[in-house]
């Protein structure tokens, strides 16, 4: 295999050409989210759609390594290059960059998804995956949810406060690393009081799985839960989307837990 | 569906009583390093082994939500009451915990993994989230690695440092979100220098798809990269296994930046 250098986008880049910007979801390339983000950022940006070929939720931060990837041309959004890909969130950035852009976009989004991934759901998101994955990769990104499942949902609130934040991250010196996890009330769009910058909510689902027989007498399980915010602060982005706010909590890959690395060092003897 | 309290161990355990002990893994439980874990701390505890029923590498934090879950019994270790599942290493522990325990255990490993998941590997690797999983649900947890992806790997020091590390995480008051990563280098027992405590290097795969033809002409990608380690700090994962030092990160699912969080307050207007 020839080896060939994927450039940044600083080096590519020229002045007054528009920035490129990767697409990609994990409710996959025919959901109306997708397409709410694509029409939001449209002018803005070169855009190039690589995203799965069909729903990945749940799937974190997945990649496919026991079988191959397809890619596949389609047209799905006027005038914008898209390509649905057989794999997972994070597969879709990867494969994007290597061979579809065969260069790192200026900005990376992903969504927008179909339901919340405020508090502990970045971590089973595969919206938000694809988006920690770019930023792996030196590029900066945003994930966006809208905290509504249904396939009828109005994107209008989300649309707005994506362009908006888009048009935020590329006008701000970002870190290259730079993750942003928005996550957007699901309420008309004249009732968002505007963005809150927050932390992580300590809230996650109490699981309760859902135990049934087959016709065969064998029993089988559904995942279900509840979801309890054991978190009372006011500066998370539980609270915040409860009053309205579209919450932003930036993202980072580095998961050590320092105040415990020095504690624990006494193990070292 | 009726609801249950799942009772945290505290509650449940009485002196004198050996701790309950949750084992899990990526590899599957037909896998030569969980039965290497599971022989390494045996005597300590009582050990309960819930396990995917298939190889789930790369899984990442991915759940099963899309489709219902099956448990089997199965006699894998003598004496140990073992269940293979159907699901992702996160599933495991969930459905461990909700439908096989109906408590939470005291501790929860996972691993001994076929292949290292030091640096960025902690979260595209299913062995780590599994122990993630456990910490979010108040259990503290460890993953253990061997970086030697043989099925016919010595685990002879990862087993000496698995069972040492569980034994210091019973003898120590740790915190209920405890994670650790666990990396053993793949060298002789007597070669290894101890425990060092570390930062998560910032290492990462540079991608490169190889691209094949299909018998009808169709492209499809194999991921495929190449491991480069762009951190030189001495206090990493990556330098403590180089220098044959079994390496102990404490990870958090908390993946606030809060650094970035207060640069990005203006946002608010």
């Amino acid at each position: 295999m020839k080896k060939k250098a994927i450039t940044s986008p600083k080096k590519k880049s020229r002045v007054n050409e528009k920035p490129v910007i990767l697409i990609t979801n994990d409710d996959g390339i025919t959901a109306p989210g997708i397409r709410s983000l694509v029409e939001a950022v449209k002018d803005i940006g070169k855009i190039v759609v690589v995203a799965p070929d069909k729903a990945q939720s749940g799937m974190g931060h997945a990649i496919t390594i026991g079988q191959p990837l397809r890619l596949h041309k389609v047209q799905m959004f006027e005038g914008v290059e898209s390509w649905s890909c057989t794999g997972t969130p994070v597969d879709c950035v990867k494969l994007a960059v290597d061979k579809v852009l065969h260069r790192k976009p200026d900005l990376c989004l992903s969504g927008i998804n179909h339901g919340a991934n405020h508090s502990i759901n970045v971590i089973y998101s595969g919206t938000m995956s694809a988006a920690v994955e770019a930023a792996i990769e030196s590029i900066p990104s945003a994930g966006f949810s809208l905290l509504d499942y249904s396939i009828d949902a109005d994107f209008s609130g989300a649309k707005k406060y994506a362009r908006i934040i888009v048009e935020k991250m590329l006008s701000t010196k970002l870190e290259k690393h730079t993750v942003l996890n928005v996550n957007v009330p699901s309420k008309p769009e004249i009732l968002l009081k505007g963005i809150k910058i927050c932390r992580q909510a300590y809230a996650k689902y109490v699981e309760d799985f859902i135990e049934r027989k087959d016709p065969h007498g064998k029993h089988y399980y559904w995942l279900t839960g509840e979801f309890v915010n054991f978190d009372k602060g006011k500066d998370t982005d539980v609270w915040a989307l409860a009053n309205n706010y579209v919450s932003v909590v930036p993202v980072q890959f580095d998961l050590t837990h320092y105040a415990m690395k020095d504690k624990l060092k006494n193990w070292e003897k």
